[in-house]
């Protein structure tokens, strides 16, 4: 562990800063940011310089620290402190994490706020590493509880980056991978390259190259041809945001994925941790989804592929029904439908 | 009609040439190529410069009017036949068109033997050119007949370009769009940007936004979002082979939309000329699917989006199960399911 923690550090502290990897530039480009207030944080996330709904809620996490650590006096401390949550809150809508990792942060604020700003200043960065330690370790846990659905020979499929760059470290999807291959166990990895943004051409296919597990890239649209070729064994994603049933919103996509899974009779996982799911929803039809801008769709790399000014649609994520998904893999275990009870016993 | 040939000369002869526009590089720039040898048509084709099923077959057929007209002496003109034959054949293994076109022209080259070179420069010309022809007044008729599947109000989602770009002119699934906004019916497009060549986003959008038909660019991965979201009215496809119990090839991704229109209770249309269908085939397993190389893949406009050296799929086509298709739009009507007997009168 060690050393993934010292190959992908997704997210770091140093020197009153939050060092990043910039998401948006891998693989061509390894270049770390060191960002330096709430605003640039929040603009990170905005931008996807960091993704990946555990590492969007770590970020946010780091960003309120900074927010603390950069006050100077008591005076303004809690309006400062809302103002940083507010700002963050406010960057994507998409991703449980985000917000739950906003509420821990400040479920602890105002609990020590009566401690002073200095005592708070250790607190709250304290907080925020330990949230990154405890994601770290809850992935290695869906690792070890997801990896046993795996077998030698296998060939999984994975839509999007539900990785190391991700998360803390490690990854959920891509730590079920990781997990399997530290079993032993020979596998082959498909993954879909993701349209718009590519996170799977980019990040999924560098970040398992880099450990030697041998990776096809396709094209979103060539996942039915190879599974109706039976070259599909099982297909595992990340998550954004998990209802009371089951309802899983996740990347562009995966919901399709989910439907031509089925057609094919090939299992379809999902690995998240507790902090993915929403308890106050009882099915995905109220995720918020988020709509990005049209750019992402109409160009590549900065390079225009379509005329500069057709309409286009850019809706960031879907929801997979319940229904569809064989198994949701937990740090507490892997669920089995249908869900609501399993679910409902995590919310208490 | 006059108009669309003029605005989009997909293919044509001129000054002992043949003439296309450089699909490669549409839409940022609209370049023609004058091709003077059969090499270079091969290329063409090879290279898709020229692309679309039935655009193929035109390519093909003044490739061999042209290995004729250049032929200085009687002398080898068989053998020199023979083998612009054997390289047009050998360019693309998939669409049907191409070996029908070739047939066709060997067939009038065969029949008219005997009258002599300088007579046989006149007649294959003249048996391209009318190939040309009819497959504009086929298309005609695609669109005329397939019009009346689509009503006031529909969206009609379409994956790849089989538009005017893929055939003679007025295309066959854009056929049947452009002849409903001819009968005054308001409708709006769905595009398929249509992953690794971009052919919807870079044709089907370019095509129908010079005729001002609303046309909205998404990722291949946001067929099954919007259709989940009843957003989508019917998806009307082309094809590059079909066999005959109505399995048809056609690009890669038009299998996995096929599924998911039918999850959503959408219906899923093929347009396509009888020079599409292969009479030999009983059904779509035997149709020989083109694996084209990685760099399609890894790379957009050039530009990597990937590892360099990272293995990819890349097939060019998938097999739409019959069964899944709820019409098929050709020039002689719109045939139903169970295909299989209507087919067979055609081949007859």
């Amino acid at each position: 562990m060690e050393k993934v923690l010292a190959m992908l550090p997704t997210i770091s502290w140093k020197d009153e800063a939050v060092i990043l990897i910039d998401q948006r530039k891998l693989p061509q480009k390894e270049e770390y940011l060191r960002l330096k207030s709430v605003e640039q944080v929040a603009r990170a996330i905005e931008t996807m310089i960091i993704r990946g709904a555990p590492a969007i809620g770590l970020a946010a996490a780091y960003g309120l620290a900074l927010a603390v650590r950069q006050q100077k006096t008591e005076q303004n401390l809690d309006r400062s402190f809302e103002k940083a949550y507010e700002r963050l809150w406010r960057t994507r809508p998409t991703a449980r994490n985000l917000f739950w990792a906003l509420e821990r942060m400040k479920t602890v604020f105002q609990k020590h706020r009566r401690q002073g700003l200095r005592a708070l200043k250790d607190i709250m960065l304290a907080e925020a590493r330990k949230m990154d330690e405890e994601d770290l370790a809850i992935n290695m846990k869906i690792g070890e509880h997801g990896q046993r659905l795996i077998s030698r020979g296998d060939t999984v499929l994975t839509h999007c980056n539900a990785g190391a760059l991700a998360t803390a470290g490690y990854g959920t999807a891509l730590g079920v991978i990781r997990a399997a291959v530290a079993h032993g166990k020979k596998i082959k990895v498909l993954a879909d390259e993701t349209r718009p943004l590519l996170q799977g051409a980019r990040l999924t296919c560098w970040e398992l190259r880099r450990e030697r597990i041998p990776t096809t890239l396709i094209t979103d649209n060539m996942a039915g041809y190879l599974m109706k070729k039976g070259e599909v064994s099982l297909v595992i994603v990340g998550a954004d945001r998990i209802a009371l049933n089951g309802d899983t919103a996740n990347k562009i996509g995966t919901y399709s994925v989910a439907i031509l899974a089925r057609e094919h009779h090939v299992p379809f996982y999902v690995a998240a941790p507790l902090s993915t799911f929403d308890f106050s929803l009882q099915t995905g039809e109220d995720i918020p989804i988020e709509e990005r801008q049209p750019d992402e769709v109409r160009r590549i790399g900065g390079k225009l592929i379509t005329l500069p000014d057709l309409p286009v649609r850019n809706p960031a994520f879907d929801v997979t029904p319940g229904r569809f998904i064989s198994g949701i893999i937990t740090e507490r275990g892997v669920l089995r439908p249908p869900f609501s009870r399993a679910i409902k016993k995590f919310a208490r």
